[in-house]
């Protein structure tokens, strides 16, 4: 339970009305119960507020909350900004026991810190070190030599292979994969692959081969303040480490190739795919389901759509958007007259008849 | 072993020649032995049928069982309902023994109900409740707060996280991942993707600003007879519940992001990913790979091919192709017309020498 | 420990200079110490090994080792190829314990070779028989009357379901998940999907309707030295096995649907998909986020790019690009002409308002 003041400190936020109410929860406006903190930031949520029975409210700028009927509220002018503070307030986690379950296999060599959780059925490998604070969910596994920092939070099922070594705060989501192996193979003489790739589109007279293993010897490693979502997938460097900046996050099932190198403070939303060696700036924005070709470089601030497919190198700061890679004005233009495309063909016909005939 | 007259009633079908013959399982025509159902539903199987060694055959409307060697024949008239039926019957399922693995880690607060199977290394949360008659893959992990109706069945290392809700007859594939944290940031600022967005391709003097966490406090509501696929991601909400409705049936590596809303009897195909709060009505189906922007709404009755990226609201009914999405007869004119694009440009060079020279 | 001498032997290659130097790893030229091998394999990494402390290094053919200040050098001709065998030799693995882990759940009928090493919490079903010098990780799942080959290699949390057969040198990342079952539904009566289909965009009055499971009663076969990525996903087959070829390699969070028929050394880039019943020749290769409908062909020699989307049967050689899927050369042709599309509408007004009015 907290009271509207304690809310609206912590957020610098203004309250008026009765700032002493608590709340125990937050509610969209419709389902707001005398309880809850309703989170009504934009004046579409004002007749859903009048009708409910809500007592609280964070509200938008202007807005007239004792004529909707509220007893207090807190007055906000970055919704999403307060909508951060408010959720990591009453954020209520999954519940984990503290302490380390019984049930836990830890190497006697690995260091774990001050009030570290670890669930039920986890694995931690030798010498891995795991900073105070941390969260490790149930059947989890940290392999060998890996050094996380402290006040980790790891959900369950999250797996990090041999020789990781990752910043303080880290966050990973279900299923989350740091350090597989990279996907690197070669044939032993010319394939059609390199030569269709010197040639867009040719493979010339390579003869069929099986694939030989290029192994990974690197590992990954990973900064400050990173989070990466579930199902992700990570892969080792192959003679040096796969790297991720501090402050970059990573939504569920989005792949890093081996030898990635990625900035900053970057989003990469669901099931992105990086091939390897590519190279990010900071600050780098990829919407859904983008995909980068190997061996490339994306500058610091680049924008990328959802869908975007990116296969050349893009300077700094641009917005990309199309399969392939374009600026987004460019593809938008280009849209444009492929929706005209259709009746420009016809114009043509007209036009040819009346010249040539 | 069934006989042909046993799995002839339980589909409703037609049964012809020795009725009272039994077999052990189903196979392709050209696999079948004695002992098989022959899937033969279409007139292409019968030279397999012939050549092979099968006894008994499900056959297509009109096929002579006689002349190709059958002993017995099931005739159906909708060869994959048949399918449907006769699958059920013959699936010999895991083998998963009976009641609870002595190593499963099941918090005493949880309630389990009657005839429910618990495989080994499973770990489940407090409060959490199974309904009746479940089965419990391996390495499964339920958290706590968790509610599963009856008759859910489970395979190995399905993760569930707190406070989710699943109605009756749920399945989930390997790996599947309920309940990740939604990815939602904020910057402390307007940022160039803000900009970006208004402006269709221009993110203006937006500084470069690190990420701020948006918690999600929701958890996600799934309703009767839904089934998700091995590897999918389905994410919390952030203040309401993700909800997916009944008989909804998601493929392998689906994603599905915060606030989204699934209506009744859909059907996402394999890698197919929503953003955050994506509005989806009732019996649509998207294909596979398909991508759906943030915030959009996708009418009852939607159809979208593989590949289709829906970046607009699609009203229902509709039939959907591209990147980005149009109606699919729009796409199919726009793709001859792009085919043909290379001779219109020599076309257009001519008609310009011949008018302007 | 290694000498350059052992090393060059092992590769077919070249020494000179001090062969009897002893290195402990391999480093990028830049990183590289007095005890790393440097891999300076073209001449772009000249000016990195002379400004570093390495003493040895694989070198391009022509380069001057002792200008370099290197004491001893080894000359590759075929770059990658000497890179997977100089990796090979140094892999460090993930350093797991010998022998089986008295946390593993192994079922008293299963098979267990000579020399199989098994991590913690691994849980192994009824009859289910792993091949002599395996190494299964921690917390992986191998079900009932599951084979596995000899020398298999599995990282942790990879599941096998039942009656999976699997050849030799199987190696797995994490998260791998074979043999879930098959996506596969159908509606009592004809469904719209079916009807936009057969029409190409028009789903008819085809009423709402629930779906109808169809079991999967295949499992999945698996040939010789065949690797799979982390968080991939294999589908069982609806009455026969999904086959995957020898010498076939999937990468990070591919998608293989039920009946699929993959042959021989075939390539398959990260996040690529396959629907169900997909039957591909021999060395095919498809880059990053690939995707296949169901029901196609993709002849031996098949090389696609990233992102390619195919909608229709390929044949052998082709070389592929482009969402639908055209030949590369096409592709390219028809991306130049989109690029000059806006130009090409100006150009079109130009003529039509000299010629017609």
């Amino acid at each position: 339970m907290f009271s509207i003041r304690e809310i609206a400190d912590a957020l610098g936020a203004e309250a008026v009305g009765d700032t002493e109410l608590k709340i125990s929860h937050a509610a969209e406006p419709q389902d707001a119960g005398p309880d809850a903190l309703a989170m009504a930031m934009s004046p579409k949520y004002a007749e859903a507020l009048s009708a409910g029975t809500a007592r609280a409210a964070m509200v938008w700028d202007g807005a007239d909350w004792q004529a909707m009927g509220l007893s207090a509220a807190i007055y906000v002018t970055r919704p999403r900004l307060a909508m951060s503070g408010v959720t990591a307030m009453l954020d209520p986690g999954q519940r984990e026991a503290p302490g380390i379950h019984p049930t836990a296999v830890i190497d006697p060599s690995a260091e774990i810190g001050a009030d570290v959780q670890i669930g039920p059925l986890v694995v931690i490998g030798a010498n891995a070190k795991i900073g105070a604070g941390s969260l490790i969910g149930a059947h989890c596994f940290i392999g060998a030599d890996v050094t996380i920092g402290i006040n980790a939070n790891l959900r369950e099922m999250v797996s990090i292979g041999a020789r990781v070594t990752i910043g303080d705060r880290f966050r990973a989501q279900p299923g989350a994969r740091v350090a597989a192996d990279g996907f690197s193979y070669v044939t032993p003489e010319t394939s059609g692959v390199e030569n269709a790739r010197k040639t867009l589109g040719n493979q010339g007279e390579a003869k069929a081969q099986s694939w030989v293993r290029i192994h990974s010897l690197g590992s990954v490693r990973i900064g400050n303040d990173v989070e990466i979502g579930a199902n992700c997938t990570i892969d080792n460097g192959t003679i040096r480490d796969t790297v991720i900046g501090n402050g970059t996050k990573l939504d569920n099932q989005v792949h890093i190739g081996h030898n990635c190198r990625i900035g900053n403070d970057c989003l990469l939303c669901g099931q992105t795919g990086l091939s390897g060696s590519v190279d990010v700036g900071d600050n780098v924005v990829l919407g859904g389901q983008c995909g980068v070709a190997d061996n490339l470089f994306i500058g610091s601030g680049v924008i990328a759509g959802g869908g975007t497919k990116i296969l050349s190198n893009v300077p700094a700061g641009r917005v990309m958007m199309g399969y392939p890679a374009v600026k987004m004005d460019t593809h938008t233009e280009i849209y444009k007259a492929q929706r005209r495309l259709p009746r420009l063909m016809r114009d043509l016909d007209a036009l040819k008849k009346a010249v040539f005939k």
